[in-house]
């Protein structure tokens, strides 16, 4: 069985971060994503072998398997699960929650993100950088708005799964999970760094590296 | 009884154009949406007055109301229902469709929209500057992509009413119904553009505008 | 003898559509039009074999032949014309009219158009989403502005030709020809979507169609 | 009778420095140029005071007076003479040149150029940051281009009148004419920077300072 | 004496969040700081009260005091010290550090970030969304770039104080420093929230609050 | 020994014209500065060869030779130098100036330029497109803003040597230094440009074209 936070940490590497795109200089240019070279984005796909399908996706019908530790799980419909979004800067996610489930704190480097609430009802909230929390309580139908670059972070404190549709303008938003990115990166970050930014013990990142690392 | 198309053209009128908005150039800059002077997008709201629901919206929990004459209803959350997205570069829609409902072609001046299927099916497709058609048919939990600026449309042929949660890359996408925008501006477009765009008598023209006419 | 219809497809066909293009991160990448891959805009074309025809066009001295339905002709001078405008974020166009010659009702996805009366008179107008038409009858030496991706036309209703030079702020601005895409896209579309749009029957649907059709 | 070289500093005066325009957040903002506050262009007008002769201009229409230093005069067409321009990121403008006329050596700090010939015939050319200079004899209906930011200058070497229309892709491209800015900048640029900038004796500095000077 | 994390608030406080800032409109437009109405940025100054002064800033030049629980201090000299950086995109920060100091895991929201080593010897290192750490010793004179939106800090691990001069790509880069971010926001990040993402139990979270908590 | 003006124009040639940079469509897009094809900016280099050391530059260090005809040299950090900053949108300079050196009237032809005095005092100014000089001296430890495209100069008129950091909001600034642009560009530029732009004689020009020809 799939270790959730290996597929949390696929999940992050799907991702890059992101700003207001850059426009593009043609109608379409959907994303040849497996061909080299590399550019900012994706190179165009041949126009002869574009169809509709490109610009299709049907991977956010279903919901995703939320039983990792988080109790959450983001399903995510960008450039590199929808060739067509390429150079047309939007795309969108599916967010599932547990009862208890929790979207832990994370930033979208540079896409603003809001969000439709599917079904149940969610604790969500962004802190600004002169640290102010705005946080609201919002159920199925309603709409929340995280500003580009903010921590933020959803939680269903419900006794029944919730769910959101997110959308965001970028084709690929970004995401750094912070304390996955903070006590699991590789090579990882210097103990005295995270001990003395969260005056904490080494003892403590230890216990904290070990609950967060992928499960064998 | 509220008249159907009138609603569309507040609808229209509510809208602007618009493309990739230039960044924020500080966290959050609340739309003080009533106030003087107008600027590019709108000027800042105090800092003291801006709360959690600035950045809320519950208008697009319910189904809107689709006994009109194209059979559907688009209900907005943009920047002037949600103040909060000035600057953020980002907004969504609601679409009903009754049984045999359209959103007649028309197009966001300067937005890709996203297209997440709430219940239902529908036929969509938009048309590229080359005049390609790429239609698809696309059922619950489906996404379909609409390019910027580029005429697309949606149909529900089906038996049951259909609605999509819409996402944009702007705070104000901006729509242009093609049809109404032509056989309704005021004032009108002179006639004989119309019955030499289209390649048909002043007659036909007339009906058209007497049926596309916002009902009394 | 070219069928005039025909050569405004071709002409559709040669835009892409467009906004404020993304800068150019050198001083010029000169189009290599031909080659492979395409990316958003053209690679640059190798800087030993650029030179000053690069940036150079002399294919708007001669007014177009306006011997087809609309009696009009757009002469585009873009990116596939000018391989130097690549990255530039500008380009132009040539515009003549027959007397009694239309530039149907079109828009550009999102590029700004700014016209120069060369010759002649023409009655010009923009319609905003909120559907209010803005016209103007202009003349030898006038200017008037349609803004990105709004529905505008210009008639020339006297008895002599009119001709204008357009500039673009996209080296690729597109065009969106409102009755062709709609009744002459391929495929087509559906019947039922353009009877519900003009609330007109499958007859007149037909008729415009093959009015529209590009001549054999 | 008006000072040539005033009404080239005039001139000078009225352009600002500009590149890819910011997007707009509506379809239409026209410049209340006279008000107060200054933001980053201009504040929008009360829409209920916006008509179309706010995107019209006639002021390019007859050739402007040649009698000065250089033999030629620009006559702009941008934001502060169309109002309808704020936001929409484009202007023009209307260069005359006498027989022997030039347009010297100046920069478009932001704005790539390119210029139509309305009659006559011009030697044109741009110099790269690679000090690469690419010049052009171009006719009556030919176009070139001047990417941004270059040090470029058009001089008419024939026998007659010559004249251009040129678009920008900026609402206010900005000018910067390089031996007016360096020789008469007030307070002026210190003798020992343009002794040692062009290796000249301060007699010859003071000499093109004399020359250059706005006439009395 | 002034309590440091005080201090760091106030800074975190003087930042907002930016990407690509959009482009100006004219040369300058220098912020009028004071003024009401707060738009995108700032509105600008009376042109007849800008002068040299509004471009200088001389409050980099000695080391900021670094007695405080991180042992280093972030001097900015962004848009809110320099008023002339209103609409230019760019501005520069110093930060010092005492031995064994740490500018702690932070993210500048929507600027890239690239330091110069005024002296010392510092340990640097950025997180990209793949979970990847880049990092590397850096000695005076030496230069790092920290890509935009991703965390990063900086150690001094040797015996002598260090220092750098910061250059960002914005008026107002934004600065969310993440420890503090989380355990010190008001109204507080719920318990539940942090006790979950860090996998840390209610004791340990509460301690942490108390060590970053800003001194009486 | 390196001829000081080859220098100086190798510099110039390693510039490129820049503005606001697209913002990039993923974390990092390490330039792959040699290969095939040339995009706008650069191709990213394969993701599993980039390291740190993309990130780093270490040429800044030591103050550049100022034995040359401006008695200053400029020694760039941009993309080319460090391939990690290609799409990330800054880059930095070091500029040193002998007693008596000047960095010669020029252009940045899309950034705003930001100094940080390293050692020494320097005359520092620019000029707008309204002829309005700005300058102040700005000592060890001082900013001084120079508005991108803006025509600005440095000159050390202490004993001692001086140095700045000059950060730019572009990955590749672009510097046109004006004198050298206008006398030195191959193929020349014509002299009755020269002579009337300058309203001097023939002989005048050649000996400007010598003295700032680049030494054999």
């Amino acid at each position: 069985m799939a270790a959730p936070l290996t597929l949390l940490f696929l999940l992050v590497l799907a991702y890059g971060t992101n700003a207001a795109d850059p426009d593009m200089l043609q109608d379409i240019c959907v994303a040849d994503t497996k061909s080299a070279p590399k550019v900012n984005g994706f190179i165009c796909k041949e126009a002869s072998k574009v169809n509709a399908t490109d610009f299709f996706f049907d991977g956010l019908a279903k919901p995703g398997a939320t039983n990792n530790t988080m109790g959450s799980l983001v399903t995510t419909a960008n450039v590199e699960k929808i060739p067509g979004l390429n150079t047309l800067g939007v795309s969108m996610a599916r967010i599932d929650y547990a009862p208890g489930g929790l979207n832990p704190p994370h930033t979208h480097p540079r896409a603003t993100e809001i969000v439709f609430v599917l079904e149940g009802e969610l604790e969500v909230g962004f802190i600004t950088t002169a640290n102010a929390l705005f946080s609201k309580t919002i159920k199925k139908g309603e709409i929340f708005v995280f500003p580009r670059g903010l921590v933020h972070f959803q939680q269903n404190n419900g006794k029944v799964p919730a769910a959101v549709i997110a959308a965001f303008n970028s084709q690929l938003p970004g995401t750094q999970s912070i304390a996955v990115t903070l006590f699991t990166a590789s090579p990882p970050v210097p103990d005295n760094v995270l001990t003395k930014a969260f005056q904490i013990g080494t003892k403590e990142v230890d216990k904290i590296k070990e609950k967060l690392a992928p499960k064998k």
